[in-house]
């Protein structure tokens, strides 16, 4: 079963003489020993890869091509300079991650600023950074950039989300791209050609085209290809009825990681060969130049870079019912299974290859009974002490944990080839009250 | 409708004369524009009468009656110090917990610590503080307990967390006294008994009584009666078999509050008789003493009390479809409608009543689909810069707040008698990275 599993962490992965995980060349059980748990690490090389293989997947099949790391996926002034060192931009989407993207010098050009409610100080914010882009959401933003741009004096280059009504097959809670969405303006029903129409007379501003997002993850390639078609269409008309030229298109995120053995996601070529297709096929269909293609991924940059290690404490065993092993973390730092359902693969980092299995449920601290982070695997037989890790951690655990029940959070490590650096230290109970004002 | 919502705010909020949402006294308009938004207030007149209240309804109807305040629901510093003002307890789930309740000199015999996985370094703290009780979940934990007391060279008074397989029909997240639980000793299997056997040998734990939770919120009285009679049936047979005196038994907490015009929960009297009522009743059917009970409230103390306040920013309205109304928090602030599917009500505070009214769905700025805070509420119409109040937030939001999508946590006001004070400061984009080793 290990064998398995072990593909899902990152790159060079593998079990050592004595029996242990290890990754980016330490041994996993020594890491855990030497900082604590829980603990989050990341593998340097897997996160660079990953942004040299969306790089070489598109830009070898498309001229001209720009990756932007989707920021909330997770985010960190040492994760920023990392991404940006590959040649990434980043998508960002808060005042917050624009701040850290500043911290970090990342490229303003190569920054874009999403979301369905940016407020005036986080578009100020942007314009006066010269940001690469705004993609602009919805009708009240269209007016207050233009009036910000304005009072700044800059013409700023924006993109309109669209919302092309395609259903990516994900879960309800990271659906976006349908009718009914928070997100974008509908082209059904006629609020996306009023927005371009609106876009292209505002002198403050620079339409340069047109995103979709449809959701995340999406393991099929079809629903790229149906997103790009209508936003291409719509494009075609908006160039015929209002003379929009289409310098830009965004097909977005989502890429999808492989979280469980029994999910493996098609390869990345798979995704990048569907979606420059698709907007090669209906650029020459429609008689429109090849625009710039902007992709969005996060989870599939950061994802399966992550480990989150934990250490078993007490073990509750109801025979012929469940046997529950809980870890010293749990929904603080990781809420994906208990706000999605997320399902997760986990290894005993000391005892990794054996044939002495059983099944259990992985259990959290924290005190709720939602608080479950694997249901029912089967794994080597373990005993209070021993490190459980879980792959594919690198997305969307860390910017969602909170100090629930008062935990703090925990340390990020790097590790690169034999050498690990800490780079995110551990909270401590003081500064749980850091914030407390008597 | 303004008049129905209006009981579920802290106690005496009115409408003013300028239309206006007034909570303690001080217009809501107002505290938003002075100290921005999202903003939690909580009122400290509310917050005392709650646990007045359940002083008073518990302590008439028994003879020795203690209560606990669950910190899971909201802990800080000046909360922690204010309940303890009350003569109120506090019932941890942790070190940090531990850490806030010894910073707010809260007095050691009255705080119990309470979990399914607590540490060595976590039951050392709480040994060498002399804590009032370790309510022991485990086998593991038991053991553990044992070892570090001896250690410490002290006697610990336990209890005991036994499962006593009642379902109290809430939520599957929050259900924990059932058989499959990762909380407690099941009785059903033995277990119980064996720990029971176990901690009675246990030369430096005193076993004062027995602990169940049955989950929450509990909007029904016969779970816990029926869990009451279940635990005192086997806490008699525990006497005859092993000599066991109750001297304590806490049938847990799980008190109910109102989110929603269509669920107000039955008065506090209900359950405090149905609650005195099983204990003494059993006890006097088994012949035991009236053990010394605890209770252990956390929503009950402190939901009612906090208010959520967020300025409404972009609208998107797509006609036959839906209205988005997108304010400035949301899931990073308050998850519960995302993981538990959580209702809640509002009122637009600078427009408090009013005829003219439309069905919205308030949406949060997090950049995710799932981030809507209220689904098809009626309201008041409302453009960008309103204020909306959201009631019954005191529990279980800031507590699991995160900083997802880079985003500071909300500041925290504590208003009495037309005064306020900050209590909580806001986050700022430089504490999101100062975590960060470079």
């Amino acid at each position: 079963m290990d064998s398995q599993v072990l593909p899902l962490f990152p790159k060079g992965a593998r079990v050592n003489d004595s029996n242990h995980l290890e990754i980016g060349g330490i041994d996993v059980v020594q890491l855990a020993a030497e900082h604590g748990t829980p603990l989050y690490v990341f593998d340097e090389q897997t996160l660079r890869d990953q942004c040299r293989l969306f790089l070489q997947e598109f830009t070898t099949r498309y001229p001209s091509i720009r990756v932007l790391y989707a920021s909330k996926a997770f985010l960190s002034r040492p994760i920023a300079r990392i991404i940006a060192e590959e040649g990434l931009g980043l998508d960002v989407v808060s005042g917050g991650e624009l701040a850290i993207a500043q911290s970090a010098k990342v490229p303003p050009g190569m920054v874009y600023f999403h979301g369905n409610n940016k407020s005036a100080e986080e578009l100020r914010m942007a314009v006066r950074w010269n940001i690469g882009r705004v993609v602009v959401d919805n009708f009240h933003e269209l007016d207050l950039l233009h009036t910000i741009a304005k009072e700044i004096k800059r013409v700023q280059p924006i993109l309109l989300r669209i919302s092309p009504g395609v259903d990516p097959h994900t879960h309800k809670h990271t659906t976006t791209g349908i009718l009914d969405s928070k997100f974008g303006f509908a082209l059904s029903n006629g609020q996306a050609e009023d927005a371009v129409q609106r876009a292209m007379a505002a002198t403050n501003l620079d339409l340069k085209g047109l995103h979709i997002h449809l959701g995340s993850p999406i393991y099929e390639t079809d629903p790229y290809r149906e997103g790009i078609h209508v936003a291409m269409e719509f494009a075609a008309a908006m160039r015929q009825r209002h003379g929009l030229t289409l310098e830009e298109f965004s097909p977005g995120g989502g890429f999808p990681i492989q979280y469980t053995v029994g999910q493996p996601p098609p390869p990345l070529a798979d995704h990048a060969q569907a979606i420059t297709e698709a907007v090669s096929d209906c650029a020459k269909e429609h008689g429109l130049a090849q625009p710039l293609v902007t992709i969005e991924p996060g989870r599939a940059i950061v994802g399966r870079a992550g480990v989150a290690l934990y250490t078993v404490g007490a073990i509750k065993d109801i025979p012929g019912v469940r046997k529950y092993v809980s870890v010293d973390g749990g929904m603080g730092d990781n809420i994906r299974p208990a706000i999605y359902g997320s399902r997760y693969e986990a290894m005993v980092a000391g005892r990794a290859i054996s044939e002495d299995v059983e099944t259990v449920t992985i259990a959290g601290k924290f005190c709720e009974s939602g608080d479950v982070l694997i249901r029912d695997i089967t794994l080597p037989k373990v005993t209070p002490g021993d490190v459980i890790a879980i792959p594919a951690s690198g997305a969307y655990c860390l910017p969602m944990a909170s100090n629930y029940n008062s935990t703090p959070r925990p340390a990020i490590l790097l590790i690169n080839d034999g050498h690990a650096r800490v780079i995110r230290r551990r909270e401590t109970f003081d500064d749980l009250m850091q914030w407390d004002v008597d």
